[in-house]
């Protein structure tokens, strides 16, 4: 699936086109200035129904009534007897003025109509979906997830509708709160990638680009509906829930092995990878972070950095391989059935995230330690997801967003100021699945592997990984996607 | 799936109805005094080739050779070039005179093709393997791996040949180690199932029963080629080999945390289970291990039984669910190429296994603590798989065998003897891929969810699960099984 062919055309927006390492990707930057364009992006457009109240329902339903100043009516679309009628009402959708409504009158009245509904709700009730749409309609999601439910079914969309995406990298309530500051900050927001998978009307493209420049996103990138879930499901899968979950796990019990204090094992892992390791590599990137350690320190970064590396690169190949195979999917489906007798049961009861409590209540942020083994633990493993992605031809914008930028702009923070184990409890139920199928399988290689080829007295630890890390073309994609960077942090309430 | 119904005749052997809890089923009890029946038996057959030279090829192809004293040829294939024709030829296997030789003739010369190649063999090669067989052979399996995998192509076995299976229920150095000691003590052996897939002949059932009772097999029950992939690859995945790694690793942690050293946090986890726990449940059954506690003793079981349940069942339910879906073979198929890139690493190295290799050189056995909590959780996980098969309908002989005996008389000894790290790192691909995926869930799921509840001061275990155990009727079961189970013990090198 190599992209060096994607392209596209916008009448309306302004694509540029950015050079990332030796490729050229078109992308659009986003900004409030554009607003006064969104009625050309949604030319043929009289209904936008956002359907679910989810973290990305709410959020998105919000900005694009926001940014449309009712030149598009937005109707939130919920089903029958939802429990989030009052929030939405709350935040002014209305069934008097056509705003609010029960679901599937919403389809069936919309022209273009995004589905944010749960992955096992898209899984269950996408027949009578497809039945509500109007003929020539515009289906959107934020997700490629029912693209591959469909494939594993041998199925596919109704060929007479346009089916466009738009997907914020990062979480619903991200994408709500940097909207909100960018009324201050022009370019306040999270990026976003957006596919077209079919374009029955010839407008998909810019009514894609609208949708996403609406909700905020500072920087859009194209990619495939199909790239997009396989790059999603793999990015949370490994790096960015289950990787930091099994990394700072094993990191905490290594550094209590060694003597320290419950408190200060945290410190070390936990709180150096979401304070200051994140912060650095959002500014600097993954070079900036290895030259912000003394010379006793990179050695130590260079070791961690080099036996963590190919755990990460045998671990993301394998999500990866499970992912493109269906079986991830088709484990997310059947787990509905299992969910409704055994609910998943909350982690941040276990010691580790008791402790964590604590530790975050008493913080000085200053005095969080930059760990540089922490550092080049989660260095390496974030490194062997980038490569994995590489070698399964994901644009470089793709790969930047999945596998570091959501990292440290949007998802560590909020684990900093929440907790990793709050943070894996609270998201949606096909990415909590996933950290708890993956996230003990970062552990227990780091520390049946990694760990020990470090400690081994006997063998120097093989640092060939360490030597592609200096000259990796990443470090150029980030800088360049940096410049794009939104001005203000992720805001966690 | 339910297998009320199975039911079979033999012309050769002596059926017997067993009654295990409210449910008959037909068995066959085997022994050395019934080789003479084994020409009859074989009836048809001139030629047993057995492919592969794996622990169960090897052990399968020694005792079908000594009991059947020449009245059959046993015939070894291998591949062209094989390592092991070396072994083969030591244990008296020869090309000149027909018992030795290149897989594909043999399997065209064989009337009974027995294939114990690896799952990744059989995926790669069935389909020469269907080319190169006999119009009116039986093809025989000791796992019904490739009826998975063929299943999840759509496709089947070829409709003109008989398709049986025996699967002893232990590894195949017990199956030869036994059989050996069979000498002596009449009787000695690993019980087995039998399936009879596909029956041309109308002698499917006598030629699988003849091979179950030639390699020693104390005790044969039926099952079907699907429900014995089902419940092997579940069981293996579950209480076999993850569980009981997940279960030593978390209680190892758990009482080093609570101030133990590491020798004596390895005796009261992994020893216990490995030694005393298995021992007594081997002789005395769960409720026996359960009696052998003080009060105190049994009020620790009932809670720790009581909280690990809940865990065991949730994450067996899961692994069944992926068997039955095609997920966990289509995993274990996907793995064989990543493995070409990366080879599974060892296990062993890691401290906990370290501290192991000590303690195991130190033991005396009588002074292994039966500790009570670890007692608890183990039994907990193992009923647990218990209650998940009974659900799926699994026949009582085939749930005895897969969660409980094949443990406690096969493979805790050898753990015991070696480590169940090594045990993990030494067995099948498949059984090592799920070892490796489903040990870290057990282990955290014990730890974020079962652990936690029995540590809360504020609530009480709920202790719903414990009060289905003492009237469960496994204990029935394992006591009729009890009186069939061979007389000696297995014997680890």
């Amino acid at each position: 699936m190599p992209h060096s062919d994607l392209d596209f055309e916008t009448r309306v927006f302004d694509k540029e086109y950015i050079t990332l390492a030796e490729r050229r990707e078109g992308i659009v930057q986003g900004g409030r200035h554009l607003f006064d364009r969104l009625p050309a992006a949604f030319d043929g457009v009289a209904q936008i129904g956002v359907i679910g109240w989810g973290p990305q329902g709410s959020a998105q339903a919000q900005n694009l009534r926001d940014s449309l100043k009712g030149a598009v009516r937005v109707t939130v679309g919920l089903r029958a007897g939802s429990g989030s009628v009052a929030a939405a009402r709350a935040a002014g959708f209305r069934e008097e003025d056509k705003t609010l409504g029960e679901m599937f009158e919403v389809i069936g009245s919309s022209d273009l109509v995004i589905l944010l509904i749960s992955d096992a709700a898209q899984t269950a009730l996408y027949p009578q979906v497809f039945e509500a749409l109007r003929p020539g309609a515009t289906l959107g999601f934020s997700h490629g997830f029912l693209l591959g439910h469909l494939a594993d079914e041998g199925l596919g969309f109704p060929p007479d509708i346009d089916v466009i995406a738009v997907c914020p990298k990062g979480m619903g309530a991200s994408v709500r709160a940097l909207y909100v500051q960018g009324e201050e900050v022009n370019g306040a927001g999270i990026n976003a990638s957006f596919a077209v998978h079919q374009d029955v009307t010839g407008k998909a493209t810019d009514r894609a680009l609208g949708w996403s420049v609406a909700i905020g996103a500072p920087f859009t990138f194209q990619t495939t509906l199909e790239s997009e879930y396989r790059s999603d499901l793999c990015g949370e899968r490994a790096m960015l829930l289950s990787g930091v979950h099994g990394i700072v796990e094993s990191l905490y019990r290594r550094y209590r092995d060694h003597g320290m204090t419950d408190e200060n094992a945290f410190r070390h892992s936990t709180e150096s990878v979401t304070g200051p390791i994140s912060k650095i590599i959002s500014k600097d990137g993954l070079d900036g972070l290895y030259r912000r350690l003394d010379a006793a320190g990179r050695t130590v970064f260079a070791e961690a950095y080099s036996a963590a590396y190919p755990v990460g690169f045998e671990l993301t190949q394998e999500i990866y391989g499970e992912v493109r195979s269906g079986n991830e999917i088709r484990s997310v489906v059947l787990a509905g059935e299992r969910l409704r007798r055994f609910p998943m049961g909350k982690i941040d009861q276990a010691d580790m995230w008791t402790v964590g409590a604590k530790v975050r209540a008493d913080r000085v942020e200053e005095d969080i330690p930059l760990d540089p083994f922490t550092a080049g633990v989660f260095c390496g493993v974030m490194m062997a997801q980038v490569d994995v992605l590489l070698e399964h031809g994901h644009q470089y914008s793709e790969i930047a967003n999945e596998s570091v930028i959501e990292a440290v702009d949007s998802l560590n923070p909020y684990m900093h100021a929440r907790g990793v184990a709050y943070m894996v409890d609270n998201c949606s139920t096909t990415a909590r699945l996933g950290a708890r199928k993956w996230a003990p399988r970062f552990d227990y290689l780091l520390t049946q592997q990694a760990y020990p080829a470090v400690d081994d007295e006997q063998t120097m630890v093989d640092t060939t990984p360490f030597q592609a890390f200096e000259d990796h073309v990443i470090h150029e994609v980030l800088r360049v996607c940096a410049e794009m960077r939104p001005p203000v942090d992720i805001f966690v309430e």
